[in-house]
């Protein structure tokens, strides 16, 4: 076959295998083609299942339907979003903590900020991840030039500092331990581990970031779900606004998984080495590379916004929240040690000295339950498995009893 | 101020002012600051006005609502697209062209495609532009690593190839001075000069893609606006599929620019040098970096091709047509050279030895429009204005009023 004369880029060919939950889905299918008749249900990518509330999709219609009228019609909107849009966040969560409605960068999501703010650094900096971690970081940075070759040995990738949380140390890394890097990726509450950072550990990661020089990129997708009086924004913590900057989206609020729309804020405070606004430069990337989330997306993310969409979308956090407590029940009463839960919408599920992709085959073939693999999340998820409280309660209630079965 | 230890990205540091059309709506916003009671009309950054079809938005709003019922709701879609909207775009766009739904990847846009390819390429590529072009090729190039800095004196970055498009060689590049890259980007009919190319001119193009083993970038936004018999694909020239790439966008027959939605189709049959084919590598990004349109605007992409769809579709790009008419027939009846307008929605306008800010700002000072000025779009833009026909009839026929009085 004719092949081109231009080379593969060497940083993707870096990559193991697809990224993590297409292949999820892919070993998903393949079940089913084994078992057509399997009736599987899936725990796994961490996917919502709940109706949006008909006050955020009225107004989603209403946009559309408008967008057929003269006065109504929207061409290109603003790149960082609309005007209203971005002081209805500012306004709901960050108020008093000094973020302007100019610092918020509305987007379709926050897998996709994550990409942009790996371009907006390039491929010069050294990151740090959790490890376990949501699977973007640390595939966003190979993609962009960032790492080294991925050493089988010890499954990571060079050039990475993977920030070991374990029970062991409160899933909160030691940070005495790690290394300055330029850019720390944090998520919390944590995904997979569900573990949602105290105030006081995040005071030490800010100081930490600070004697440092580092950035934080803090992604808070997760925090409508803290139940205790962890910090819900990075943005709590005295200081963090010169070094940090937080990534956000309405997906496991709302259900927009599928309608795409999330938010980063770069505070002004936040700068370069050489003084430059990190804002600036993210906004350039952002009108180079995207052209503003779309209008109907938004109209819904004010229906979030308004009284009657905050209290529906706490109503979809508390029905998640309450499988999360029957996935939780399940595992307890069959003696597993289980994590995370209270302040997310994940079960960590401990199965010491086994494969965790041996447990997840073992649960997907014996229970017909998709579950996601520790270790696709780094090393550091090596003998977990992640429960994801996605699901309609009677697949939730289902699924908790198969794998009584399973494991009585 | 406190900084952070982190290095600006060195790429970003290179790129000249801002993004053009948000630096075109800076000016417009310090014009309308200095005279307030202005009646601007923009016929600049080729925004669409007239409102989208009701089939369209139709489909949106009845997708919004099904959001809010058990049956109707989806979270996360496949990153690539839904399976019927992939199959609904090939068989509109590419029957018997030997495309099928699985080489088409529905995306939020051409601009963000752009971004996601030059990720695909990474640092190490050199690209050829046509010159004058849309300017987000060079800038996510710069972006991305792969250019030097930019010289002043010629206006262009270094290691970026400038192929001259100009009324003298019928705004075609003369392949046989233009070096090999790795990388053509080719967006035909061209934004800005309106040039559509001919079958034997893409059919030269494609031979000097084969011959040197580039690969092609071939932007057809504009496509349905052909009234000739210009190919609207690239992969309507034998052999395209294995030098080629193509991106598409919805923005400019729906009025899609707020809503969001076009595809890129990339060929099974297109090879990196080792022979591993480019889809699956742009398949991994989207992936990494994407999660899919929204499922909202898909289903608008469904309803623009319906039969009623595609009906509505054509009535739009053909008001849109009589508008550029009108704008020719105001600029030769003033004895300027007027290029472009038959095959696309935007005015070339030749003011020979004058510089385009300067007649954009006297278009704007004096006659209170906004157009282009061709120079942003490369040097080879120097002397020329874009004026784009996208606007309201009575704002089109006010415009030409007002260049009349300013021009006669």
């Amino acid at each position: 076959a004719y092949t081109t004369k231009v080379s593969r880029n060497a940083n993707i060919a870096k990559l193991q295998a697809g990224y993590l939950f297409p292949e999820i889905a892919r070993r998903r299918a393949a079940h089913l083609l084994k078992h057509p008749d399997a009736k599987i249900i899936s725990l796994g990518i961490g996917d919502t299942t709940e109706p949006i509330p008909e006050v955020i999709t009225n107004a989603m219609a209403e946009r559309a339907h408008a967008l057929s009228t003269v006065d109504g019609y929207s061409g290109y909107g603003a790149e960082q979003g609309e005007k209203k849009l971005r002081a209805a966040i500012a306004a709901t969560y960050y108020a008093d903590l000094g973020i302007d409605e100019t610092d918020i960068f509305v987007s379709d999501g926050a897998k996709c900020d994550i990409s942009r703010l790996q371009v907006l650094f390039g491929s010069k900096v050294k990151i740090a991840v959790q490890d376990p971690s949501y699977p973007a970081y640390v595939d966003s940075s190979v993609i962009m030039g960032q790492t080294d070759l991925y050493q089988q040995d010890v499954q990571k990738y060079g050039n990475i500092e993977y920030m070991r949380c374990s029970p062991e140390n409160g899933f909160f890394p030691d940070l005495s331990k790690v290394p300055r890097t330029d850019i720390i990726f944090f998520c919390s509450p944590n995904n997979p581990t569900g573990a949602a950072a105290s105030r006081d550990q995040l005071t030490q990661l800010v100081k930490f970031a600070k004697d440092n020089g580092s950035i934080i990129v803090y992604d808070s997708a997760y925090a409508m779900y803290i139940s205790d009086d962890s910090p819900k924004s990075i943005f709590e913590i005295p200081g963090a606004k010169e070094v940090a900057l937080e990534t956000a989206s309405f997906s496991k609020y709302a259900g927009f998984t599928g309608v795409r729309l999330g938010w980063t804020v770069v505070p002004k405070e936040l700068l370069f080495s050489d003084g430059h606004p990190v804002a600036k430069d993210f906004n350039r990337i952002v009108c180079t590379s995207f052209n503003g989330a779309s209008t109907i997306s938004q109209a819904g993310g004010l229906g979030c916004l308004s009284p009657e969409g905050l209290k529906a979308m706490q109503d979809v956090v508390g029905f998640y929240k309450e499988n999360t407590k029957i996935i939780v029940d399940t595992f307890e009463s069959l003696g597993f040690n289980v994590y995370g839960a209270k302040n997310a919408p994940y079960v960590w599920v401990h199965f010491p000295d086994r494969n965790s992709w041996d447990v997840f085959a073992e649960i997907l073939e014996k229970a017909n339950v998709v579950t996601t693999p520790g270790s696709g999340f780094g090393p550091g998820g090596e003998g977990f498995v992640r429960v994801s409280a996605f699901g309609h309660r009677e697949n939730i209630i289902e699924a908790a009893r198969r794998l009584k079965q399973l494991y009585k």
